[in-house]
C-alpha cells in the first residue's frame, strides 16, 4: 500500500479542524482527555445497539478483521440488547399468534416496546441524528448512500425481527424505518444488522486507511468495478492485458473506465440507465 | 409440510426420482448406513464449503436458531476453508499490488486457485449442481429465486473477498458466478456469505417447520407482507383492526391482500410494476 503518512505537527488545533480525521477530533477541551470520562473513545465514538434474541451473534463478523480491530480500538461500539428479557410470563414469551389467524408467530409490541425504552437512554430523538430501524424484507432497500447517511449519525437502533413479522402499533409508536437488505428472506434479522453495521462502520473516520479510498469511489461513481489483476504476470496460460504493465497511466485509466461502463452495461441494465441518465 | 415419504424399493434408481424429498432418502443402498460413513447424514447433506481468511467466523449467526439446529442435526453441512494457508513467501502472502496501479491490494489466482482445487473433491463440475460464488457488488443481484435454485443445488462453494477484489483470471478458469447482495460496499465477503447461506438453508427440506411456509409464499406472490398483530388488543391506545379480530376468514384475507397492493405500491413501485405486469 502506497499510504503516506503526513506527520501531525499541530497537535490538538488541526485535529479539530478536520472532522474527516477522527473522532477524538471532535472533542477538543483544555481538560485532560483522562478526566472526561473513563472510556473517552467509546463515549464519543458512534454506537450501534442491537435488539436481538441471539445476542451471543454479536460481534460474530465484526469482531474481525478492520472492524473488529476498530471495536477493539474504541472507535466504534456495540450493545446487544437481549429481546428475551423483556418477554412476558414465566417462559418470558416474546411472541404470540397473528391477530386475524395464520402460520408463524409475531414479536410483540409490549415486549418489543421496553427493549426500544431500554436502548433510549443517550440516543437523541432526532432519526438523523440517531436512525431506528427494523430489518424487514418489507423495508426499503439498503444502498451505499444510506450507509453513507448512517456514518454521519451518532448511532443506530437496529431492531432484528424473527418470526411472522413485528406487531405494527410498535413500529409506529417509535417511528421505526424499515430497512430491506435484499429480495430475500433471512431466518431472522441478525444477519442483515451486521451487513448494515459493516457496510456503516466501515465508512466512519480512521476505521480503513486509505486503502479503502478508491473502492469506495468507484462504487459511488454509479458503475460496477473494472476487473482486477496482479502477479504473476501470466497464470495457467493467461496473462495481464497488457495496457495494465505499459506504465502509460492515461491509458490504464480509460481501460479501466471502458471495462467498468461495459461491466455495467452488460450486468446491470437499471444502473446503467440511472448513471447514463444522470449524465445528462 | 404434506411430504409423503415413498418407499425406496428402486435402489439408485430412486434416488434421482425423489430429490426433493429429504436428505436421507437420497442414498438408499442395500448397505446398513452405518457401513456407509461415519457420519451418514452429513454425507448425503446439503454442503457449504466457504473459502475466507477468517474461517472463525463461521458459523457464526448461522450457528444460532433454525439454521444452527439444522446444522447440529446434520441437515446441512459447513466446511470452512482457510485462505491463508494457500498463501505464498514466509508471510504467507494472499495478496499483491494491483496491475496498473491505485488503492488496494489483490487476491492473487494462484493462491485463489489453490484454494478453489482444495474445496473441488466430492463437488459436480455442473454448476446447477453445484454453484461455485465470488461474492463481490460487481455480481448479479441475490434473490429469493436463487436462494430457491441454490436449495435444489447439492452444495455450494463461496469464495470470500477483501481488499479491492480478486485477480480476474481465477474467475474466468474456475467459471465463478458473481453474486452481489446489495448495492452498498462491506469490509468482505464474509457477511454476505453467511446471507447467502441462511437464506438457502432454511428452503431445504426439514430445517424450518410449517411456520415458515406462509412467510415464504408471502414473499414469493411479488408483493410485500401485510401488517402483522398479535396480543395485547389495545396497547399504548393503540388497538388491532378490527377486520383481524371479527372471525371472518374471507374478510381478513381481503384485507391483508389489500394491504400488501397498498404498501407494495407506495414502497417499492419497481416490485409494484413487475407485479401487475405479471398478471397480464
Amino acid at each position: 500500500m502506497s499510504d503516506e503518512k503526513k506527520p501531525l505537527s499541530h497537535g490538538m488545533k488541526t485535529r479539530s479542524l478536520t472532522r474527516s480525521h477522527g473522532r477524538l477530533a471532535v472533542r477538543p477541551s483544555l481538560k485532560p482527555r483522562e478526566l472526561m470520562s473513563d472510556t473517552p473513545d467509546i463515549a464519543g465514538a458512534w454506537r450501534a445497539k442491537v435488539i436481538t434474541l441471539f445476542p451471543d451473534a454479536f460481534p460474530g463478523v465484526l469482531g474481525q478483521s478492520l472492524t473488529g480491530k476498530a471495536l477493539q480500538e474504541g472507535k466504534w461500539a456495540l450493545e446487544p440488547i437481549d429481546l428475551r428479557q423483556f418477554g412476558t410470563g414465566k417462559h418470558k414469551d416474546v411472541d404470540d399468534t397473528p391477530a386475524g389467524g395464520g402460520a408463524g408467530m409475531v414479536l410483540k409490541a409490549d415486549v418489543v416496546g421496553q427493549a426500544f425504552d431500554a436502548a433510549r437512554p443517550g440516543t437523541p430523538m432526532d432519526q438523523s441524528r440517531w436512525p431506528v430501524i427494523y430489518l424487514s424484507p418489507r423495508g426499503k432497500p439498503f444502498t451505499q448512500a444510506m450507509a453513507q447517511q448512517f456514518s454521519k449519525a451518532e448511532g443506530m437502533t437496529l431492531l432484528c425481527g424473527r418470526f411472522e413479522g413485528v406487531d405494527e402499533r410498535v413500529l409506529e409508536e417509535y417511528n421505526v424505518q424499515e430497512v430491506s437488505l435484499g429480495d430475500f428472506v433471512l431466518t431472522g434479522g441478525e444477519i442483515a444488522a451486521q451487513a448494515l453495521i459493516d457496510a456503516t462502520v466501515r465508512l466512519l473516520p480512521e476505521v480503513l486507511g486509505n486503502a479503502a479510498s478508491t473502492e469506495e469511489e468507484s462504487h459511488s461513481n454509479g458503475l460496477l468495478e473494472h476487473p482486477q489483476y496482479t502477479r504473476p504476470a501470466e497464470w495457467k496460460g493467461r496473462g495481464i492485458p497488457a495496457v495494465l504493465t505499459s506504465g502509460h497511466h492515461g491509458n490504464v485509466e480509460k481501460w479501466r473506465r471502458e471495462q467498468s461502463e461495459q461491466i455495467t452495461k452488460e450486468r446491470r441494465p437499471d444502473m446503467w440507465a440511472e448513471y447514463t441518465s444522470g449524465k445528462d
